[in-house]
């Protein structure tokens, strides 16, 4: 497989929950990260993609893989706050690190989502161990398949 | 099957979805009934019984069953809104009625839920054809008993 | 709900399992029986029908309502045995009282199967307490529908 | 990750099915190979390895992933014959090659299943690109966990 290196990603955030303190993907170099961009509103999203994320974050490495959600707010913002938020991370018992993406000043589309051209929830991106992102992907993957892509980006060399 | 009459129930609503106007349970008489309480923050709620309230009022007889949803919101009160209830309802494509219950001046716990002395979240609640609670469960219901109880009370006659 | 009353259902066996003796639905009078119709190797029947009846076993009350396993093999006769099926029962935990439908000297459908004009498994056939059948269904049935039709004949009076 | 390599695999058959002509482990060599180890009447593998296996077959890529099963029988040899295998494919659409794994002449658990040391069934082996068994478990892994031992294997050379 070749593939076109990207920009490093910069999340844009308003706010962290479950991390002692905010972090850049970059810190997160060297593993396999795994962003879930999702609206707690989004019935895909809690019936689907949070069930997977809390069990990558469960079952996989943690010092292999990072999963970390965030929260990509493009409609309804009125109602799907950063209180509701972390209401939402409580009730659903999700341990792994949740940024709420910043809002835009021009769009209803918020700054990180509009950075990784998502277009929807959910949405997967994966990167590897260099920071380049290697799956974009709007709405649910396959465990198995999303399994076999973290496996083989697991499998690349360290290289600097 | 014996059981104590219990009085009618009246619902405390401060606001209703899915009904061109409120109504009270009175005017169901005739329909077995199932109110099912729920929060739209509790994943027990989201998981299980909207998928079972949404399955049961697609499947089951509209003369016969009414289901009906009542939000009671004992926790959270700041982002379990009556405007987020509506952007719930409409993303999870909840087609029959739901109320709001309404807020209690001196307690966490709204006036139905109080009413009808629920525990938590989920609660279903079953009236017979004559308004008369028979059953008070907090906690999912598996949907072959569920649908058993349902069952019994539609064979029940309509006296006065 | 009226319905033509249809004669008694006779089972025609050729071995039972899981009861000390054979025995006939005549027997069983006064309880709601639910028959499964069968094949061990019709997938169907494996991932769901089965799985409904042994649930159905263990949350309705025994005293009320009786269900009835029937092996119908209507082809592949020579690999879903007797043998085989005192296997799939050991195996799958059923504890159930399971006959194996008698087979036909003329045809490849056994008796039981052609007195209930069964159209393949799974079929599902519910008595009631006087014993005429009231709901004779090929396919799987939702375990919400098939309690609520349950629930509705345990409700009926037991008239001689 | 390192390993202790392993002999090469030989399969010990009596039959194959779904493959025009019977084949060596080592002439898959160069794919990722999935093992799926099985009886038709044990309920874990029919409910879940299977499905499983089917899924992988369907998702991932013929060119990169050899999907196959073994039909281990070490019970109920009587009525888990190659005849009751050869429907139960059919009737499950299983559409990857499956083996009847060799009897023994000196006890109840087949030739390859010995080879393998397997300790019951549902079992799944990995072996990598080079032949080397890389997984040997017994019971049900997730999707999300083989998945990613599976990508892993991909992402190694083929080395000579």
């Amino acid at each position: 497989m070749t593939y076109t290196p990207t920009p490093q990603l910069v999340l844009s955030t308003s706010k962290w929950f479950n991390t002692p303190q905010s972090f850049t993907l970059s810190e997160l170099r060297g593993k396999v990260v795994v962003l879930f961009a999702f609206q707690m509103l989004c019935p895909g999203c809690v019936t689907r993609s949070i069930p997977q994320a809390i069990k990558m974050h469960e079952i996989l490495s943690k010092s292999e893989v990072a999963v970390v959600g965030i929260h990509t707010v493009f409609e309804h913002h009125s109602v799907m706050t950063e209180d509701a938020l972390e209401v939402f991370i409580h009730e659903y018992r999700i341990l792994f690190p949740v940024a709420a993406d910043k809002p835009s000043l021009e769009s209803d589309i918020p700054q990180t989502m509009q950075a990784l051209n998502l277009q929807g929830t959910p949405s997967i991106i994966v990167l590897d161990r260099q920071g380049h992102i290697r799956l974009n992907h709007f709405g649910h993957v396959d465990d198995l398949l999303i399994g076999s892509v973290i496996g083989s980006l697991l499998a690349e060399p360290v290289t600097q």
